[in-house]
Formats: C-alpha cells, sequence, structure tokens
C-alpha cells in the first residue's frame, strides 16, 4: 500500500498548468491584442480569486471590458476583489454569470446600481472596506488567483511602467507575484525600454497591449470659480481655528470644494496672518491643481500621493523638489503607502460629508447609494497604535489622564445644508436604512463620532473633543447646525456656555470678518489662474477648459 | 536687474553633486568595498537624514560599520531614522558625534545604553515609533536624504535580490529612489544573475560589496523544551476560551514561548476538541519553526511574514502552497505589508509583556531599559477606521449600541510573576517613571488598556471587553492576577460574580482540566521533533543544536 503524498504547491502547479494551456496564445509573456478573450478564459478558472484593478483614477479597462466577454459556461462564480467599482462592466460582469461574489472598497460613480444588484440577490457582497483594509487582505484571507492591472509601458521583458499613476499596482502584483497567483497585465504601449521599472518583470505572467489608453479620470481637479463665499468664509476659520491653533504640520484633504478653498487662501489669508512657513509644509494629497498657488508661494514642501491627476503631469515634472518623481521625471504614486501616510504620519485629515447625525457620526452613504468608504475612514480615524507625538496630535491630549496621549485631528467641514437644499445635520443617518436593505453587518458608517473631533460649518466650529460626554457633543453640533432640525434644538444661552468655555467658536471668536470672506480672497479665481501660477505648466483637461 | 528664480530641482541638483563628488570612487553603480568609508564620506552630507537599515533580523551590519568610521569632521550631526538600534555602532556612531538625532521603532539589544544615552544627552529622540509609522513618516516628515540598505545579491545593472529576507528594504527604499535621495546598497554577492529582482536596479545608486554577509539573527526561534506545563495550561485555556470561543481565523503570534505552546497544541490538544479546519487557517506571522506541526498536519493555509527566519529557508521554499514565495523558491518577507496585514487584516494579536497595571495597560519598558515600540502596538491596538467584519471582531460588537461595530481581539499572556520573580501586575508601570527619564511626550505604553480584549494567566482569562466600567474592568484583572499585590485585592464573592457573568473564566468554566496540562501534549518536545516533523528540511542553526 503506497502512501499519499500531500502536495504543498497545488498553487504553482496550478498556475504553471493554466500557463502551459495557454502557450499557444502566448509569445514569451506576450499575447496579442486579439487572443485577450482566449487568454482570460485560458488562464482564470470559476471560483477563482480575482483582483480587477480600479483606482480612483486608472483603470484596467481593456482587461475589465475582456472579462466581461468571457464565456460565462468557461469563467462563473469568480470572486472579484476590487477597491473601486467605477465601470459598467464592473457590474456587468455579475448580470452574465461571470462573477457572484464582491469585496470592494469604493463604488462612486455606480453606488445606485450596487445597490439595486445587492437587493436584488445579482451580487453577493463579501464586506465593504478602507483601501488599506482591503489591501491588506490579498496577504491573509483574500489572496488572489489571479490579477488584473494596468501599466503605461511594458519592456520586452515584462518591466511594467506605470508613471504618474502607479497607485495600487504594486500592492496588488505583490499579492500574486508571490503566491503562485497569475499576474496578467494590459500595456498602453510595448516599447524597447522603459522610462523606469515600477514593477520587475520578473512579477509578471502575461502581457497583453491593449486596443485602447487605460481609463484615467481626472477625479481631484475642483474649478476654483465654483467655490462659493460660504467656502471662502469656512476656510478662514479651518486656518484661524485649526491649522494655527493646533499648529498642524502635515494633512490630507479629502476632495471638494471646501478643501479648495482651504488651498487657495493659504497664499492670502495665510499669508496676512503670517502664517506661512508655520502651518502644513507636509502633505499627503493627490496632486490637486488648487494646491498650486500655495506650492509656488513657497508654503508647501513635501508631496506624497495615492495616484496622478491629468493634467498636472508637466508641472510635477517640473517641481521635483516637492513631488515624489522618479530619475525619469514622472511622479511615482503609491496608493499603498499614500493611505499607510494618511492613517499614521499626518497631524490631520479634513474632508466633507453628505450627511452628519445628531451624535456626529457620518457618512456618505445616502438612500438607494451604496458608495463605500475609501480611504476617507483610514485617514479620518484615530490609529490607536500610533506612539510617536507632534505638537498638533499632542494638543489634544486629555488634561486629566496621566497615562494619556495625543490624538489625530478629523475634521468634518461642511454647509449645514447640502446641495439638493437637504439639511445635512439629520436626527439618523440614511446608512442606517441602507444597513438593512443592503444586509451589512454594522452601520455604514464613514466616520464615527469617536474619531471625529472638529465640526466645521458655516456658522461656526464645534471642538468636539473638549467635550466630555455624549450630551455636551450633542449640544456642540446643534449650536453649529444651522436651522437644520438638529440646529434648532440649540440656543442662546447654551451656545453662550459652549463659547465661553472655548468647545465652539463663532467667526467673531477667531477674529474672522464675515465681510472679508470674499471669492476675490481666493489665490485664484479660475482655470486660467491656475494655468498662469503653473506658468503654463498645468494642462487643465478639455472638460475644465470652458474657454477652449 | 535680474529677477531671482527659486530652484525646484534642490534636491536632484544636490544629489548629482554628490554623485559627481563620488565619481573617481565609483565604476558605474559599484563602489569598492576598501573605498566604502570614502564613499559615505562623500556622499553624505552634515545634517542629513539617514535611514539605516536595521529590521529585527537583519542588518545593514557593513554599512553602519562603516559609518562608525567616517571622520566626524567631515560627516557629523545626522539625523539616524532606524527601525531597530540593534547593533553597538548604532549608537556609537552618536558618541563619536556623527549623529545626534535619532527616531526609531525597537532597540531591544542596546535598550539599556539608549536610556543612558538619552538620559546624558549624548542622544536628542526624535520620537519612539512603530514600524509602520516610521515608515509612514518616511513620506510625509521624515524623507530621507540617504538611505543604507542590505541585499543579498546584486547583478551589474544594480538589481537587488533579498532573498527571503526582504523586510523593510522596499519600504526604505521607495522613499529615497523617488524624492532625490541617494540609495545606498550593501551587497553580499555580486552575480551575473540574480535569482529574482526584488528592487529595480533603477531604484539604486550605489552597490558597495560587503566585507562580510549582513548580520541575520533567528529571533524567532523557540526551543519546545523550554515550555513549561503553565504554559501548556494557558494555551489549552486560549485555544478553547478564545480561538474556539470567538472563531478566530486570522492571527498574529508575538514572538515567546506562551504562543509558542499555543502553535504546538493545535495538533494535539486542538485536534482533540474538533477544532481542525475550523480555525487559524490564515496567518501573518515570522516563520516560526514551532509552526512546523501545525503546518504538517494541515492547520494551516497561509503564512505571510515580515521577515524571514534562519534555518527555515529549505522547509519554506518545499511548502508554497503556505508561505509566500517567489518564483525563484524563496520566501519574500515585506515589513510594511506585513504590518499593514497585521493591523487590519486579523482577527487577533496575541502577544505577552512585562508589565501590566491595574487598568490593563501594559509595556516593555522597565526601569533603565527603553526598549521601544516595535510592532506590537500597531498590531495590538483596534484599528478604528477598519470597516470590513469578520464573525471574530464581530463577536466583541457591544449589544447596547445600534451604530456599534466589531473590535480586534487583542490578547495579552502572562504569567502572573515574570522570570525574575518579579508580579507582572503592578499599580503603577515602570514606564511612567522611564518617561519622565527620557522625557518623551507620553507615558510608553506598549497596549493600551481600551485596546486590550482579553488577558489570560494561568488563573483564567479576564474578558475585558465584557467590561463596562473601568472598576469592573479592573476587578476581573484583579481575579487573574493570583498572588501579585493587584491580584490579592480579589475575594471569592467577586471572583464568583465575575465567572457567573461571564466575564472571568477559570480552566474549570472552559473545560480543561488542569491535569492535562503535561508537557507530553505538545506536539514537539524539543528541536529534534521539529526537525522530524519537517522531514528533515529545518536546519536550526548551531545555538539550537544542543546535541551538536
Amino acid at each position: 500500500m503506497s502512501e499519499v503524498v500531500k502536495s504543498w504547491t497545488t498553487r504553482r502547479d496550478a498556475k504553471a498548468a493554466r500557463l502551459t494551456a495557454a502557450q499557444s496564445l502566448l509569445n514569451g509573456k506576450f499575447a496579442k491584442t486579439q487572443d485577450a478573450r482566449a487568454v482570460l478564459e485560458t488562464l482564470i478558472k470559476p471560483g477563482d480569486k480575482v483582483v480587477l484593478e480600479g483606482d480612483n483614477q486608472k483603470q484596467a479597462s481593456f482587461l475589465s471590458q475582456t472579462l466581461a466577454q468571457v464565456d460565462a459556461a468557461k469563467v462563473h462564480d469568480l470572486h472579484m476583489i476590487m477597491s473601486s467599482i467605477s465601470r459598467p462592466e464592473h457590474l456587468d460582469i455579475f448580470e452574465l454569470g461571470i462573477a457572484n461574489k464582491m469585496d470592494f472598497s469604493f463604488a462612486g460613480p455606480q453606488s445606485t446600481r450596487v445597490s439595486q444588484m445587492i437587493a436584488d440577490g445579482t451580487m453577493q457582497v463579501g464586506d465593504i472596506h478602507t483601501y488599506l483594509e482591503l489591501y491588506a487582505r490579498l496577504y491573509v484571507d483574500l489572496i488572489p488567483n489571479v490579477v488584473l492591472v494596468a501599466a503605461d509601458k511594458v519592456d520586452h521583458d515584462g518591466n511594467l511602467y506605470t508613471g504618474n499613476n502607479t497607485e495600487e499596482t504594486p500592492v496588488i502584483v505583490e499579492s500574486a507575484a508571490f503566491k503562485d497567483g497569475i499576474v496578467i497585465v494590459q500595456a498602453n504601449e510595448v516599447v524597447d525600454q522603459v522610462p523606469r521599472v515600477d514593477i520587475p518583470g520578473g512579477w509578471v505572467d502575461v502581457v497583453i497591449p491593449a486596443d485602447e489608453p487605460y481609463q484615467l479620470e481626472p477625479l481631484f481637479t475642483r474649478d476654483p470659480q465654483n467655490i462659493t463665499e460660504l467656502q471662502v468664509l469656512m476656510g478662514m476659520m479651518v486656518i484661524r481655528g485649526i491649522y494655527e491653533k493646533h499648529n498642524v504640520q502635515s494633512v490630507n484633504h479629502g476632495v471638494g470644494f471646501n478643501t479648495a478653498a482651504i488651498e487657495l487662501l493659504l497664499p492670502t489669508y495665510g499669508e496676512q496672518l503670517g502664517l506661512k512657513g508655520k502651518i502644513v509644509p507636509n502633505w499627503e494629497v493627490n496632486p490637486t491643481p488648487t494646491l498650486i498657488p500655495a506650492i509656488e508661494s513657497g508654503w508647501i514642501q513635501s508631496i506624497h500621493s495615492f495616484g496622478g491627476e491629468v493634467g498636472m503631469e508637466q508641472y510635477i515634472a517640473a517641481r521635483p523638489d516637492i513631488f515624489f518623481v522618479g530619475a525619469d521625471g514622472s511622479m511615482r504614486s503609491n496608493r499603498a503607502f499614500g493611505q499607510m501616510a494618511g492613517q499614521y504620519a499626518l497631524d490631520m485629515f479634513v474632508g466633507s460629508t453628505l450627511q452628519i447625525d445628531q451624535f456626529g457620526n457620518s457618512s456618505t452613504v445616502t438612500e438607494g447609494r451604496l458608495s463605500g468608504f475609501g480611504g476617507a475612514p483610514n485617514m479620518g480615524s484615530n490609529p490607536t497604535g500610533r506612539r510617536h507625538s507632534t505638537p498638533a496630535w499632542q494638543s489634544l491630549r486629555p488634561d486629566d489622564d496621566p497615562l494619556g496621549k495625543g490624538q489625530k485631528l478629523v475634521v468634518q467641514m461642511v454647509e449645514t445644508f447640502g446641495a439638493n437644499k437637504k439639511p445635512v445635520f439629520v436626527d439618523h443617518l440614511d446608512a442606517e436604512k441602507v444597513q438593512n436593505e443592503a444586509k451589512l453587518q454594522n452601520v455604514p458608517i464613514m466616520i464615527y463620532s469617536e474619531d471625529t473631533t472638529h465640526i466645521v460649518t458655516e456658522e461656526g466650529i464645534a471642538y468636539l473633543y473638549k467635550t466630555d460626554s455624549m450630551a455636551e457633543r450633542q449640544a456642540a453640533i446643534e449650536a453649529i447646525a444651522g436651522v437644520t432640525p438638529v440646529g434648532l434644538r440649540s440656543n442662546a444661552k447654551q451656545l453662550a456656555d459652549l463659547r465661553a468655555r472655548g468647545i465652539v467658536a463663532l467667526p467673531e471668536d477667531l477674529g474672522v470678518k464675515r465681510s472679508a470672506a470674499k471669492r476675490s480672497l481666493l489665490a485664484a479665481q479660475n482655470m486660467d489662474d491656475l494655468i498662469s501660477w503653473s506658468k503654463g505648466l498645468y494642462n487643465p483637461p478639455a472638460k475644465f477648459r470652458s474657454w477652449s
């Protein structure tokens, strides 16, 4: 009787068998564009865990379109792992029976359809993550069989150049390349020599030249002409009442007009306050064009980025002192390291949201739209594992605890009523309903009250970290919630008391003149001004060129 | 009058000038071993931020020895950034005036001298970090001018092979390579072709063949013969009362005999309980030899590692289904991604400590020894940014909060008295004194009470997450603190009440027979047994070979 010998190389053998089966389609590592579908049908097996690169900005669009064309009799029941559900075919594959389960982070453009497909059972959701925790699971319990990623250029050895938009490609590829997963890359261009190697060719199994360049969206561009004077007022309050007060040195700005206003006020209002050289030298942020005036005025020393931004390439290449740029001259971004930095190395996160409840919990999940989390909860949370101290972090240390420590500043900046005229401050988040509809384990809260240290509205700033009970926290929120139902519960006596104790500050308490909050205070009024500030190096995408 | 044009390429120009000055010492990227000192004196400038690779296991020992030999008149006032202060010359450079400031994570072997040098002002400490937050700062406010790292093999283009001990090399190199920092590598060997590329040659500026291979220590090897029967008892309690109870799927084990006991009980006691295939398939942990029996018995599906472990190379290469292994057959570790996974993707962290205070705060910092943090606070904390759910995490969700969520299991496992016969449970941590002596911003607490969900001693388990006041938490700790001064405050009535409410469990409450807690229950009794389990693939370092 022979002993059954257990194999310890099942993954390696499976990979080898699949690649052997695909030999007729491959010339070395290279497949032909027109064979892409056959390649996927040969290399992907039913039930596989498949990572499809979909960042915020960059999409492996050729591979996702190809995946949606495979024969569902051959490839089905895939377990998709995607940081961003951005394109129609990302969901089509569920309707076609090619995939049945999804673990993801963000579903901005597809959030309505995601909600529907969960409700009707077309798509089973594993869970919804922040970017960083989704990447983390690629090394623990979501180890992929196949990854589908996008590169700009590739040489004949399979070395990849990702250029400005490196984004999440490295963290995805590593999880497969070193666990006998199959790494399949779509490339915009095959060249004799890549400008630099972002990912070594030895980590890559198959390269398919794409029929068109990967999709790339300028998601972080905000036209200054759309910034309102209320946003200018709030920006002034934030600079005085938070940046200056707490001596903030490092920051992430969420995407939006509120934070764009702050960026455009640094070289003007910040300069008037004498804060240049004193605050925010170090940034973890995408290269948003509204940062250009602050960079050109010498406010900013360094910017590390999650991804690139369309139109900023030449400007970035000309400012290597500020951005992370390779020897080839183009930016290297890195979403995994950026999220790591955003979580652990920053004094402050400031962002916006769609709803804040009476307790201070906030969410961008609203009825019928399951938008996911992205990176905000990672950066907008207080990492309790942090042990190093900075003046800003330490300024939030409680006075009464000898074993206490500092805290990350997590700032929510909202107008009391949203663009849709609905109140931002509500008794209950829509997210509570969405939990039930989508059968989620927990309410999809973006930023919890316990992590939120400041809320800023056009009324004033609530310094929530100073409150010592939930009742006091609620009162502070009510005090700045304007004429929303939540805000109407506040009264003059309460407000006076909270102001006296420094828990709430109105513009006048901060020395901010409402009459000074004019659009003319912005360092740039429009896209043309940004181009001028950039000395012509910034090249906005067509949709931001109203004059062209 | 000519306009003064601001330069945006000061870092790039400085780098180019330094490399030009070193031209006579370089042949392409390569310098001669005997020129190493001159190379460092030319490429490093006073005041530079310098990252010196010192992991747990791997040390850039040739470069650190060389740095200690440079002329302090030429190279001085360096700001060192090091995850681990491990070797004498890591501190000698401060006494020699070569460096004056240090940001670090861990100082195990040098902790006494670190304390002294801080006290006498020889070394100024920026701050003490976890590994992940130190890496994070390399991209934000500790961007290096020069990095000194170690590789196993390098080819003529400068492509690096790190082999099993990739550790922190990639996260360090990237921070310099893409911000015009200078990347200097010591190599054990220059070869025509590296087995695989771990770091592309284009990211590397200078390679110096070392005079001897880099230092590599087997820090995670524990000889089973030193595991006590008390540790067996505690291991049994943890398997029943935590792993099984909470359905733990993914875990990090801190280094120590307590967790080694658990590893060696899985194939025996765990098997008796019928838990095989039900708990802990996925691990983020160094490849500790005491995991071999659990791997061979089919308990473990995957292990991702921060670093390698001396002697485990052949075994790992033969088990690619379990470990992260490259196409070349050797492991790829990654401390940055491992810490990311350890923080965000695990159900549970279990480790040991030297002191626990009456409130449940713990620290390994004891009088006169400032050992730093390493990775434990990162993994042993509840990341409030986590949004995905697992059964174990969700099992700690509070019942009374509709907006509540789960929590990471953070388990401290200690005997009530330490090896030095001193009580582990104390009213006040030594760390409180060390804060004053070392002038630290906060008390250097390793794991805070608020993050600690369970404490296990030979007396029983305290389920701290179930307590709803600090007084109750203290009572639960007292109940398992034995005859330490803290433990003596407990009484029979209190204990009975805590047991009745499931806040404390004694072995009998868990169905664990004290009489069964024998060393014979361990799957391996000694190193020889581990070798047998490994089918001869594990090759212990000489110091663990008592029979040779």
